[in-house]
């Protein structure tokens, strides 16, 4: 039984995962930026050109699955995103105490 | 009848083509390299990542599909190559004058 998936959420906890998950996405674009303009400042043979378009490859890939915004699940993608420093425990105050430590716990993981 | 593929070569033009294509190879990746260099520049939200991310799946199909030596066939990718500035007519110099002429006449197509 998937206990995350049959947690009730208020809508004041929706806004704070919405809000949290919106942040936790907008790092991760600006990490993904940051490492492409990095590695554009050092491109070289053609080899180093098709390096970065499969890292964009496998980014894309990554970012698209894990920020689909769903409640059923999401406890785990925080506590990814947690582990990741994408997201810190303190941004998702005001969802449940069970909740809270249930992320915390699976971040530790 | 395809007439480019029935042309003989002899070992001297096939260094002159081979050293051509080459050249041409080494433009094509020197462009794309400003290319995406400008592009990583200018990110700004994940849409232009995944803009650069396509238009780099593109010129991947497009220069290893171009870029594949084989002689059969290369007087058309030598006009082509010529026609958008990566080849100049005089680095081919050593082929045969109707080869040329062949080369001119299509890469003003």
């Amino acid at each position: 039984m998937n206990q995350a998936a049959t947690d009730s959420w208020t809508d004041s906890e929706q806004a704070i995962a919405r809000a949290a998950f919106e942040t936790a996405y907008n790092r991760a674009v600006m990490q993904l930026v940051a490492s492409v303009q990095s590695k554009a400042s050092n491109l070289g043979d053609v080899s180093s050109v098709w390096a970065l378009h499969d890292f964009l490859s496998i980014e894309r890939h990554t970012i698209e699955g894990r920020f689909d915004f769903r409640l059923e699940g999401i406890l785990f993608v925080f506590a990814s995103l947690v582990k990741d420093e994408l997201l810190q425990l303190q941004e998702l105050e005001g969802l449940t105490a069970d909740k809270l430590a249930k992320i915390s716990a699976m971040s530790r993981f």
